[in-house]
């Protein structure tokens, strides 16, 4: 059997300049093959991963992610994404009489980019296409996404880098109209005393999260700092693995370019094929960096491997 | 403010012969306070982490978790223990108009219990008792377990340990009616060449999942190996932080001693706060440990936390 | 095998003053032997749905069902009671090959309470009691209300009589504040030219749905008019078999007496053992009966039979 | 605004033969206009729900729905298409104090084809087309059917007709292989005393449930007795509005004709505009009709609204 051609080249994309140039410096499709699914997560290797668990120094584990809850963060505004309803379905139930030994059992129904969440490759497309050049009508309502889904990411542990930009700026957190800029990275890389490098994955603290855990889930979600166009460049430079942040929409919204909405996560998702991750709790892990003045570490993160599913909750995990 | 008051003793459980004797042995109510949740959990101290990272030589990853499906384990005979049902709720959906980037969202409802997973503490009660003496009525059906939730599972990362029973004997799995005894126990251990000690996740290997993996999910669930009710000291003595298997039930069912159901549910859960793990699959960990001859790896697997939940599905990943 | 007994006399219950009165006069325990468990509907016999069918004179039917669907009356207050989310899990998927028929597939999650909908009996309890006297927890996680589950209720088709209180004072809807009282009942009824009677469905219109359908659901919910703690004797003298109407509370909310909450509730379902039905859509009705001039109807508004379940939603249709 | 323009005429569809000739002489499209959504329930008109009413002669009301709970219809074998998972939100909960009035709520998740249900007109499509020559794609993961939901069928009321085949060949249930025809449907208007007649919806009865209700839900699925591919002309002749019946597949399956999967749903739901009804307990009706000797009864079926669905659970009333 014959091995499986390239992917064709990327089709003009029908997205509004700057895009196409912008898609063309970070494209990313057949780098990995013809039949990659995964993406960037092919940067973290055995190398990385030892290098990785060689940065823990104390052992302190960091939670990164919000509780599971009815009253999460989202509020409604976008359809189908709810908040997990959890639900028990036996609570102390004898099953086997009286005296016997009783057991409780719960199920939930949740959106599954409600939470502190990956977005998976096929959770973006554009142009009728997705990541490696594969159509996006590959997703289908019975099966979910055939190529790329978050059950293709079965290990995501890697070098984490926390580039604390509202810190570096000395803020507690970004205005909202704020985008994070290249030099907003580099000059959080320089505060934290790190270089970013091949296979790690970037957590970019904004501190939106505050809004939210203050009480006003609204106002968390909508107007947001976040990534700005410019960033994606600077993380295909850095050969980064991927990339998460304390925000709900990941990058700057409304978008810095009128009618050009969601360009960061077509950049990352389609063109680079780098996984995002959104509503992220880097708060603590802000503190405990600052503490020890060490802001790389050992980052466990793997998703739940919901098969066909373009996203999923993860409970990440900082070890320091 | 005075210290909280240590639990009282425990009730004579209401549980027959010899469960008394047993749960005596290993009981650990107030060995870390009246108010403590997370019970065993608390052996996995920063200095067992740092040893944990220590134990990473090749960096390669296995996950231990099988993909979240609709045709997943449950046959439907655990009433409310639903396989995951996933839908989409946008497919390729252009927001922002014709040519703007789409999007694709996901919903789920399942059981928490349904597939790989943890079992919290209170997912067990006896004698109308939960861990630590906590009242087994202060789980409700508005607000789930009002103690020692998932949710408070924050960081489940150790030392993970492979007693690969049914490869130290020999077989490719137990037969169905094996109880795993403590001296299954030690030949695994003999066999990997490592000891168990305080604060490690220990995963024990039936091979029963092969069932499962075969296709018959009926077979796979019942009657199965597991553990004997003689095991939970056996990780007591050890401090052992938690323990999980490749079986639906986790102990073996049905059980040595009739009439007596779940009796390690309720020694590991109740009496001793360690919580549980089933339907892991340890097939390629096998693999991977018979290869290298190391049996004892990083391993992180932390629940999602689902507030109020009595168990979590989990994405585990060992590190070796 | 003996006849049961007769449930013991009702416990004094523990809801303060003029509860107990006002709960005395109108409890229906044993009035349909120990073993009731659908209450008033018993009214409903062969002769009132004869006539109720003889009311019928143009025709012409008027649905009384809100939509289902995800931005529903609910506004998030009611913990758990969920708006519809509806999703499709298959999309013309043609199963037989590329050239067969196509078939499409929707499932829901949605709180069984959030739309318009029957409340069962079991819905309140109080002093520990439901309906009949019987214990109040006999509902349980796992198998819901073992008593007089909506499922009991398998056909609710009678004469409905639409008492447009709004329409009586002349007004489009009725104040926040306002108490529909006895005296207003009867105002409605002679607006109507009705006299309301044994096994009827009352319908009582306060216009309050308007908020709603003008898109406020907050107000909609809350400060609402509703049914006054005096209206359970009203429906009781005249034997009613149920009553419905057009808020999200059913009672006036905030109460009348303070720290009594949801007294009518109790009144209506514990003792007399009377459904209610909320957010029902009342504004067409009371065109097509103020034009007609006529206010009697047949009502077919049979819930979906869920098992163990404490309410459903329902599709109701006036036919006129 | 000029009139819409009528539907093209049906492209010549994919399906083979003897397919064509059958659609050609059952289609209605345009026959209600361009813009029609509902179908043959245009035929259910004012004087058919009068004449309906009036053939109320005892009051008795006979349910047609099978109760919804978990151990369901539903075999696994149709994903997607779960049994209602039925869970309790709140059990008897006290919000506004010790000694207040108690509330319990409920939530579900289920197929809305699981159980007794509808099938609105888009649940199929072939050649991509749904009724009334509608592109099949106007069915999204986030909006369901932009036509023809089960939201439009808001009243469901008509004269209602037993045609029960199995009692008129004097059988308990017809065998698995039967393939009910126009000449069992003319034997079964004969054995009743009934002519069915325009806006009729029509019950056929082969008994099929019976296996159900003894326990076995997998034969009772499949293979199935069911209506043969040349009833659609018979009902189309006598402009029936809807036809329901007691099997899962509703016409007989595996099919009469080789690679012709599902040609009933196709005439019936795409060609015809007729909404057909699956999984109804006719069993207490046959005996209700067989001792009064009258098939003909006012039926009250009318679907919950869910907007955007391709179907409805219904809890049809007979009434005698």
């Amino acid at each position: 059997m014959s091995a499986p051609s390239p992917p064709d080249p990327p089709a003009a994309p029908s997205l509004p300049p700057p895009y196409p140039d912008l898609a063309a410096r970070v494209n990313n499709w057949g780098r990995w093959g013809a039949d990659d699914e995964i993406g960037t997560l092919n940067l973290i290797t055995d190398t990385v991963v030892r290098v990785a668990a060689a940065t823990v120094r104390t052992g302190l584990r960091v939670p990164l992610a919000l509780p599971l809850r009815q009253d999460g963060v989202q509020s409604g505004a976008i359809p189908g994404r709810v908040n997990p309803l959890h639900t028990m379905v036996q609570i102390n139930r004898r099953l086997f009489g009286p005296d016997s030994v009783a057991t409780s059992d719960d199920t939930v129904t949740m959106g599954l980019q409600a939470a502190t969440h990956w977005d998976a490759l096929p959770h973006a497309s554009h142009s009728g296409l997705l990541y490696n050049g594969r159509p996006a009508d590959t997703i289908t309502a019975h099966g979910g996404a055939r190529f790329s889904s978050i059950a293709t990411a079965t290990h995501v542990v890697s070098r984490g880098v926390l580039l604390d930009v509202a810190a570096a700026k000395g803020l507690p957190r970004l205005t909202t109209g704020h985008a994070v800029t290249p030099e907003d990275l580099d000059g959080a890389e320089e505060f934290g005393g790190v270089t970013v490098g091949a296979g790690d994955i970037v957590l970019v603290r904004t501190g939106q999260l505050q809004v939210y855990l203050a009480g006003d889930r609204a106002a968390y979600a909508y107007p947001s700092p976040g990534l700005s166009v410019r960033t994606p460049e600077w993380f295909h430079a850095r050969d980064v693995a991927a990339v998460a942040n304390d925000t709900l929409t990941f990058e700057i919204c409304p978008p810095e370019i009128e009618n050009l909405w969601l360009p960061v996560h077509a950049l990352d998702l389609v063109e680079m094929g780098m996984p995002q991750g959104q509503n992220w709790n880097l708060e603590d892990l802000s503190t405990a960096c600052g503490e020890t003045g060490r802001y790389a570490f050992l980052l466990s993160a793997t998703p739940e491997p919901f098969l066909g599913a373009t996203g999923s909750p993860v409970a990440p995990v900082a070890i320091l």
